[in-house]
């Protein structure tokens, strides 16, 4: 690739869009080429409007860049999204309709019926969606893609193999999730110190639809969705980054548990095969010790592109029962989407305005 | 009660022997009048040798009491037991064998075929077990009785009320411990912070079990098991004390929501009957806002002796899911021995040495 | 006391307001007659529009009542004041104006020349001030007391004795501050997981002013300040309540360390003697731990009310060093506007409307 | 360097260990030859006997290496200790007698008048203490060098720059320090959640004596200590790596604050002249936020091997105050000891066996 395509973030000052930051700030096929948030930061340099939370130092090729709005003449190929779900609805829709390809981690359009919910590993012949998204919404070269919510992501990444192998009947899973999800400010700090909240506002209602979207088929211009049932408690712990969540699954054929662990460990798929920059060795890591894995020692394996699973044992009620992990603000927000557009590269589908 | 009880405590300076100290204090009924603790301790002043961690200054009444060794020549009615279940299994049986009834919050007699695993709010009747544990063992006047593990109690007071009114079929829990679970020293500070650990050792196989014998029924000199399925996933998280747990259940009988909220709010037993001093008012008390209950908020309703439970509401697997939180050095240990001891006081079942 | 003082509280939502509503559920002396806070608020029942984040459930006293807003027409004697300093100024001399005496926790008027900035141990005659302040401001029976903020609070109860019995000449503190300091909802959780941070808005200056103006002298219609050093470096850490104070001395008449604790164990002054309902009965509490005082264990003594000081030792620039603790939304909040009434009461300052 | 030096590490399992085992993974001039531990992991494969603490999981080559007992038949040739102070003292001086140049991190002999306490930035010429050592001692090729305490390092890196320029008086330290200094398991979780502990045994001792000797002058085969006041506070807080200091310092020739902060920012010595691998790029680095440093956010600049400078202001006591930040496993233990040994090799002074 001779030359950079540049990209456009929406929502660059929250936390997603910091990450989105942090993770092009070296990418070998994309660079920041514009950058936009609310009204509040328009017109100000980075360095002077984003409260940067990221350890380490805010990226220096950033500082300086000028915050615009968020209207869709951003000099730029893409646009990444990490705008709340507020004013991502319509904001994103201006954007494809004037025609950018929009990679979005809000969860406004992933349950509409046209819009690729995208897992690379998993469903890339979603994108098949595109041509009637695009002919549906008179959009002309501008499309919208969609992650999944953080949880999630996580969360599907281990299903799929198992999907695929012996075919899912019953998931349910407990999270036990980071502060980072809620964004910042967020949760206050009196209210998690010495605490677990159980209960995170709009999250159990995503975790038990978006999967069975994932795990769907295309077939005729939609999506039939994966047929099995599926149940989400959600906690949030005082953890700073990575979703754990305890997930009990009963399959169709039940596997022995070392084909269990077979079908996770040896998930391997599409962008592994098209070595795509942002794509994790192994999409699956299973972790032997008893405990784990642990959030703070396991989050960052694979750069955080991954799930990690541990634990895995038969269950009383369920086939079987397992913990997994997944960091919640990369593989779980900016990562996806940019592996999003790494497969929309390597596809040859971002067609230049 | 003209004259207090005296008893005494084995383990005294452990985690549980300390709430035990505590909750003590200005008990109606007892008086501790003798201390007992390993080889290091003994022959110490307990402000000497006792690394006091609950919150407040140690109670001035227990400071100069010289901790004795744990054999079985302690000058009190009946005793207490926190010892660690590396020793509490001789040590409590010696004392029983002596003549002492015996409370024990450790796990090594709880699974025992002649001892109650007593909850005074479900199992009453299993008292009767005590005769034949008295003949079968030898025993003249002593005895033992113990307590549940702290996460089966929290868990146990719930179930309790749904498996009478509608019968349990099959009981998910995953759990999200307290640090004070452990012990001290217990979990080290660099293994939770930032983090949760997906592993509780020797823990999950108890609260599979326990529950099944405490709702069990008593029947000509045994425990007949309650038959339903129950898995648990143990977690330790950043929390001091209360152990909160996500639990989704199937009952026989499928009530309505508003009869499944009534079962719980409504469970009243013997121990508020007889008004027994640790005893609950509302053995289970229902929170209605969304994101309750929380442990740092909670786990001191009825100074701790109560089971919380929020969140009720259908599920997609099971019938029902919700949150519990149970305080688990109080009613999930040293209160729920006090009480189990009321108990024996009201049924006039403490014969003195 | 045959009928009790019907007080307004302003701010009533607030952290401190929370407090004020807490202490005062069954005070002897005092009753909640009104509550006012802003207009958000305005005219709901308070559980409904109040986030209650103290431990255990909001009393059931206060449910009920409406919120009114902050206009000097409550149903009440006197108010207690727990408004932000954005408002707190023009809205507590609207009340004094309006002939309610006034117990502000702000720090509007903390440095006004004509305000006793009070501590009943401390400078009782420094109400002296009060018809000074009604004659300069045309007050008819209003006026305004303040108590200092939580940080200074702690501080100066140690420093009181110190100052009497041998002269301050330098005190240098660092402070570790609880995030309860902040209000709700405050510090953001991401910015205080796994972290310290060294900077409170605005807190410095208030530790390098007040305890001057606390341990001056009242004479002829004005307060001379204290004459020594102060300064101060203040911390946020992860602790919910307890403010932590690193603190160093330099003293005009360098005792001996047994002195320096005689004097700061046995201070005891007029709240002590007039048994005043919400005096500690030690004002400076002395633990002989090495590693105390600690915020968890230690921040409860006295009901909240007192300073812990321990780790008394000789330094090598300073006579002495030491760290103290105090209770941040107790004595160094709404407790301390609380005694300050109370104060009020006995010495017969209260003027009825 | 055509072939790089074989290493050993001493206490290879600990907290130190491990991080030598993480900072020497790719090391440009080192390698890892040999470790040895306690006899509890005697003859053990590392990755079996090794609970290992830092994220990540553990380096792939060290996994198989087998665990040796700590006698001076290792196969490297210098070794790096990270013993535990209880053992420390005599198993290094075997090691120097048996002929190895000895780099370590524990206390005991860090005080031996013979014996540099070095950091390279400072006082690279207390290397000259090695021909005194060896002819004192006799030993022939091995010898000790030693590396600061993890709190003092960090302080002395900032103090070194002020001394040389305007001449230390006075240096009052509080500090906040990281869990992960207290080894493993260290800290009992309990002990700090929701919590401060205002005492770290033996560390107030060390802060207040190693600054002097570091910065004191090599004459005729001595270390003259440096002539100024120093007192220290130190403090445990719930973070996990990063020791925070909160400093005053009086000068004997005061700057201006702009003086003041350039000798800081502009710190650099004779590391940084010879480039060597470990050695950061600003062995100071000053932030200008308010609220900076911050453990969490800025432990990592310069991989950890800087002290990190922030709120420079006048102080009414000393001359100014400020707050630094050193991460206490990295420069603060093994990444210090790495860095000496860099230095021998730079000036030759590593004698093969």
């Amino acid at each position: 690739m001779k030359q950079k395509i540049r990209v456009g973030i929406l929502g660059a000052t929250g936390t997603v869009g910091q990450r989105f930051i942090q993770l092009l700030e070296s990418h070998p096929w994309f660079e920041v080429g514009d950058i936009a948030a609310s009204d509040r930061s328009e017109g100000k340099p980075y360095h002077q409007c984003c409260p940067w939370k990221i350890s380490g130092p805010m990226p220096g090729y950033i500082r300086s860049f000028v915050v615009k709005d968020c209207s869709p003449s951003l000099d730029c190929e893409l646009v990444f999204s990490g705008l709340p779900s507020s004013v991502a609805g319509e904001i994103e829709t201006s954007f494809a309709r004037g025609g950018y390809p929009v990679l979005s981690n809000s969860k406004n359009h992933r349950m509409d019926e046209d819009v690729p919910l995208l897992v690379p590993e998993i469903n890339s012949d979603h994108l098949d969606l595109l041509p009637v998204q695009k002919h549906g919404r008179n959009f002309k070269n501008g499309f919208i893609v969609t992650n999944p919510n953080c949880t999630t992501m996580a969360l599907v990444m281990a299903l799929a193999p198992l999907h695929r192998e012996f075919g899912l009947e019953k998931v349910n899973v407990v999270t036990m999730q980071a502060l980072s999800g809620a964004g910042y400010p967020g949760v206050a700090s009196l209210d998690i110190v010495d605490n677990v909240i159980p209960y995170i506002d709009d999250e159990e209602g995503k975790v038990e639809s978006e999967p069975r979207k994932i795990l769907g088929k295309y077939q005729d211009g939609k999506i039939a969705f994966a047929d099995f049932k599926i149940s989400a408690q959600c906690h949030r712990v005082n953890v700073s980054d990575g979703h754990l969540e305890a997930v009990s699954v009963t399959l169709r054929q039940r596997p022995s548990t070392e084909q269990f662990v077979e079908a996770l460990k040896n998930f391997s798929s599409l962008p592994q095969q098209l070595k795509l920059p942002s794509a994790p060795c192994r999409p699956v890591v299973h972790m032997e010790g008893q405990d784990r894995p642990q959030p703070r020692l396991d989050r960052d394996l694979e750069k955080g592109m991954a799930t990690v699973v541990g634990r895995i044992r038969a269950c009383n009620i369920f086939d079987y029962k397992f913990d997994l992990l997944g960091h919640n603000t990369i593989r779980g927000a900016a990562g996806a989407a940019i592996l999003n557009a790494e497969l929309l590269v390597a596809k040859n589908l971002l067609k230049p305005l």
